[in-house]
């Protein structure tokens, strides 16, 4: 047998690839069809106009076949600095900009040059899997940041985590899996502690486009010096509706990039053109039909919150940007739960045991009980229905 | 300053990107611009069918724009199978293979599984200078094995350097960047090798389409247990001109894939879609096609050929696919000629300081002696011109 990175022996297999696997040769009834909601996925293609922008550049574009700059297209690049400047009130310039294949690899690129086996990163709880699979395989130690039923990591508990291994702690706001928005003065909290400890700040904004406070969602980028500490993370997935073309962003200092070029050259050489020429002409042309998007989400998620205020037994404990995370009323595990769902009710989720450690890992029990609701997947009658389903279960 | 990876140190900025700073902002004369054999990358898009397929399926098809499975869509992975069982005769199943967003990320996924900091894995020299960065950035020593002036690797000599920490040698062939074709009885030599001592064997075929034999250009895959040895990758990027949509494969055993996808998932989720649909319909559509691009390409090596044997001085080591590996005649380093060429000769070819290590690194002086040609970029017009300016030459 050949060698296998022990590394690969600590981590676990891809979360939506084994929940695919729950579904995967069942039949569900025509009058229940099944509520898939377990990944954040939007279930249409973008507007039309925007593939077919994409299509005629691979008829008119010869350079949308060919390889472009490890770092990304420079429009691309100049367009994200100018809307960021603008919409954040600071100042991004383009040279701090760096187009990745998608948010996971822009993630993976960014920690890849701050810690190496044997170092330390904070992850607030619930984690995101894959980051914390990225961790493991790389031999770095997740330190783990409980939160409790408000789900906001809390900055004076991760300052008593800090040993001198730590390299980096990450946040994602509107948060995946837990669906809270973190509030402006605790993301300013944690920039403050990471500067003070020499670490770096990560903060994953995939879903910002969905936030629903108006206007900028924190003022880390107004310090001139932001790139000292911030590193911010971005998708076009979501936004969009490109996830099958695979474009992200990260925005952080240019020496932080010129490390960053080394892994994407060697991991993806540059992100897809086609994907990059779409998500340019999206931020140029779909500004309006993105707000309409995002009043669609949040228009969602009030239907769902109203929903399970009348759900016995469920509690809602994070509802924004795509995803719900929630409580569940059963004398039973959440992975256990989660696949009952499938035939009880035809709902996929995803248990809360993907999304941190079990009590016997030294876990609080929050994995056990909760499940994340990737409820931006359906419309507002479709989670009237899903609403249905879950008072009727009994499991 | 925020913390940084200590192994990001240890390795070099990617050497594509600064060949490309070398030729920033010059201007060539217009009746002697500059021929560019930097990278291998095709210059023209792919052929106008293959263009409007996937144009199509942007239009047409909404899971073009949506995620898909981890380890590649099933067609694809299905044709494969049948195409290289068919071609190399022996069996390969859809199980066995993997689709990944370019052969780079096909190499980091398998590496990564195979080997971690402290691990050890076997590199012929000339290198492909991807292949060494990353595993530098993974704490993860490359041992060199040398070779002399026939460009070919020893397995005599790699066998005396496997130690306990070895995990994996990794062949290239047709080689990058020495052009040269591994004969079949070397290759099963190094399988032999890897499995008597538990190691992996990584070939990359990546340009095995240009290569000169007919027929299978080695024997590995008939044997019914391949895949307890043989990692095998390929890339769509050069037989059908899709370098700019980044698709690449794996064949490996289930067990190998299985912890591969933890890999992709993680850093990827899946290659871009429409990448994969043109690479589906290149594999059905274009055979001939590709036939004639091969004919194409062996024309012009013997052209390279032919013109090098009227050049003194100049030694030509290696020549086949998309390369040639050639030694330069004068007493300067080859990062200076390389660099000197460009005013002198408007020629952008890529050093041998960038393919191995420097005499006060260790090194018999190969890489300083060095320069690799893109030459596959060229036409045999454009080769004519080449070999007229290096005539000319005088650094």
């Amino acid at each position: 047998m050949q060698p296998i990175n022990p590394t690969y022996r600590t981590t676990f297999a891809p979360p939506v690839m084994e929940a695919r696997r729950w579904i995967a040769g069942k039949n569900f009834a025509p009058d229940r069809p099944l509520i898939n909601l377990s990944q954040a996925a939007p279930v249409d293609p973008p507007p039309e106009a925007l593939a077919r922008a994409m299509a005629e550049a691979l008829i008119m574009n010869p350079a949308a076949h060919l390889y472009g700059p490890v770092l990304g297209m420079p429009e691309l690049r100049a367009e994200l600095a100018t809307q960021w400047t603008a919409g954040y009130g600071g100042t991004v310039r383009e040279t701090q900009v760096a187009i990745t294949a998608g948010c996971n690899q822009a993630f993976t690129a960014v920690m890849s040059t701050l810690a190496g086996a044997g170092d330390e990163v904070i992850l607030p709880l619930p984690f995101y899997f894959n980051h914390k699979m990225w961790l493991d395989m790389e031999g770095v130690r997740a330190v783990y940041l409980p939160t409790g039923d408000d789900l906001l990591p809390d900055p004076d508990r991760a300052a008593a985590l800090v040993t001198d291994r730590t390299r980096a702690i990450v946040l994602i706001s509107p948060n995946n899996p837990a669906g809270v928005e973190y509030p402006p003065e605790l993301l300013r909290a944690f920039h403050d502690l990471a500067r003070a400890r020499g670490l770096a700040l990560i903060l994953d904004e995939t879903y910002r486009d969905f936030h629903s406070r108006e206007g900028a969602p924190h003022d880390l980028f107004t310090d001139p010096d932001w790139d000292d500490t911030l590193i911010h993370l971005y998708s076009f997935s979501k936004a969009y509706r490109l996830t099958g073309h695979r474009v992200g962003a990260i925005m952080a200092s240019e020496a932080r990039l010129a490390e960053v070029e080394k892994f994407l050259d060697t991991v993806a050489i540059c992100a897809p053109q086609v994907g990059q020429i779409g998500a340019l002409w999206g931020m140029r042309h779909l500004g309006d039909w993105l707000a309409g998007e995002r009043a669609e989400i949040l228009a969602r998620r009030d239907a769902l919150v109203a929903g399970f205020q009348r759900l016995a037994g469920w509690q809602l404990l994070g509802c924004g940007a795509y995803f719900a995370y929630v409580r569940h009323p059963f004398a039973k595990t959440s992975d256990v739960v989660a696949r009952e769902m499938v035939d009880a009710a035809a709902l996929l989720t995803l248990p809360g045991t993907m999304f941190g450690p079990l009590v016997a890992e030294g876990g609080s029990g929050q994995a056990e009980a909760t499940l994340r609701i990737a409820f931006a997947n359906a419309d507002r009658a479709g989670l009237a229905e899903v609403v249905d389903r879950l008072a009727a279960l009994d499991l």
